[in-house]
């Protein structure tokens, strides 16, 4: 299976904001269901109607913070991005398998996402990582999952094109 | 000038919600071109792309911060939120002049402002007054000025349709 980018050029993604993603991932990783829960339900507190683009949320009558595939899906992405800073510092680039990258752009186009969600997505990612890492939080934590985020989201954008 | 309301029954906003809407306005009335600022610094946080739906924003050179239309105009969105309390409370709903909300409309439908954009600013206008009521604050307060928001939101989405 071919390894696929949506960047040209190599990403300088330096030693150090690997390590403040990992050092904030280390802080996490014991209860990633739990926060990636959180993530997710800060996404639905700022944009309610967001809930229609998942399928398993529109005939659930299970409470958002009970779902238990919320919870699963909310934790692939936060892995998700966690693995693209790890990417981008070692290979300086996203890398996402050929037929993953496809069908998650087909999905986020299928779906109806649209670049407001990205960034309502962005935004409740960095607001649960900040309260995950306490006083460990810091401008540079917070531009090192920025770009991770922003780079896997440039992928699967390049994947989106009808 | 005759006046429209978006709803045809009267809306039940008890004294209490317009008590606790007011009291949270008093705390913000002196510095109220600050809080409004925040409000909308907060909304850009989460959706920067959001800053293209104001025309005096696209080819302003100056900081977010210091631009004056826009404290102007997010002053504007403040007070009339507050205002539709007050409306909710003394006449069952929300009042602006026919002109107005014809304008109010238009415009909306004109920038490219979707439901997710009223979203974004509803949360970011819960953000900031939750900071300025510090332990004022309660799901009470958070529930009045939810309820005048979105009965202003109503009124101008009945507006948007082209």
């Amino acid at each position: 299976m071919a390894n696929t980018t949506s960047d040209g050029d190599a990403i300088l993604f330096t030693e150090e904001q690997e390590a403040l993603v990992l050092k904030s991932w280390n802080l996490m990783k014991k209860d990633s269901g739990e926060w990636a829960l959180k993530f997710f339900l800060k996404i639905f507190e700022i944009a309610p109607s967001a809930q229609n683009l998942f399928s398993f949320l529109k005939d659930s009558t299970v409470p958002l913070a009970q779902n238990p595939k919320l919870k699963a899906h909310a934790k692939t992405v936060l892995v998700m991005t966690c693995e693209a800073a790890v990417q981008l510092r070692t290979a300086g680039k996203v890398v996402v398998r050929d037929s993953t990258l496809k069908k998650l752009g087909a999905v986020h186009v299928k779906s109806g996402v649209v670049n407001e969600h990205f960034e309502v997505v962005k935004f409740s990612l960095l607001e649960t990582i900040k309260e995950a890492s306490g006083e460990m939080w810091s401008e540079e934590m917070k531009g090192a999952w920025s770009v991770a985020y922003d780079h896997l989201v440039a992928a699967i954008k390049n994947e989106m094109k009808p």
